[in-house]
């Protein structure tokens, strides 16, 4: 679910529990110590990963953590039926205060 | 579908045919001569309104708008069986290069 690496704590979000994220998160910010943590979403997804995002920002971790920035963009590429599709990706970067 | 006050054209993203929005955010910019387009959303409607915002931006009006911020909320209410739910908001903001 979270993967890490050096200069960066990331949690992919996709069809799990919803709280099994909101934990990742909460985690690498007390547990792990992250300074900064990206939630990362693609395609129907990324309504989850502002979810996310804002229970852990507005309850769990209220008065703690601050949105740095939001990033979304896209990318294009063939499916199986050899069609051009589009998906969409957002990075939402959380900040210790 | 889009709404439009003095100070700022909107456009809120629902269940409407996914065309039917970037149409709307094109329009303004181009007939209306908009500077600026405001892509709104609540839950899971979201991930929508991401895909139309880089559907337009990266197709429609390619290199003629910009995304100038993107801004993620939530509201808490009471719903119809009493329950405290949390519904999270998206406000895309493009502008014209």
């Amino acid at each position: 679910m979270a993967e890490k690496n050096d200069d960066e704590h990331t949690v992919f979000v996709g069809s799990k529990p919803f709280m099994n994220y909101v934990t990742g998160v909460v985690m690498q910010f007390t547990t792990q110590n992250a300074k900064e943590v990206v939630v990362k979403a693609r395609g129907k997804f990324i309504s989850r990963a502002v979810d996310i995002t804002e229970v852990t920002r507005k309850r769990f971790l209220e008065s703690q953590v601050e949105l740095k920035d939001i990033r979304i963009d896209s990318e294009e590429f063939e499916n199986k039926e050899g069609k051009q599709v589009r998906v969409s990706t957002i990075e939402i970067v959380l900040n210790k205060k």
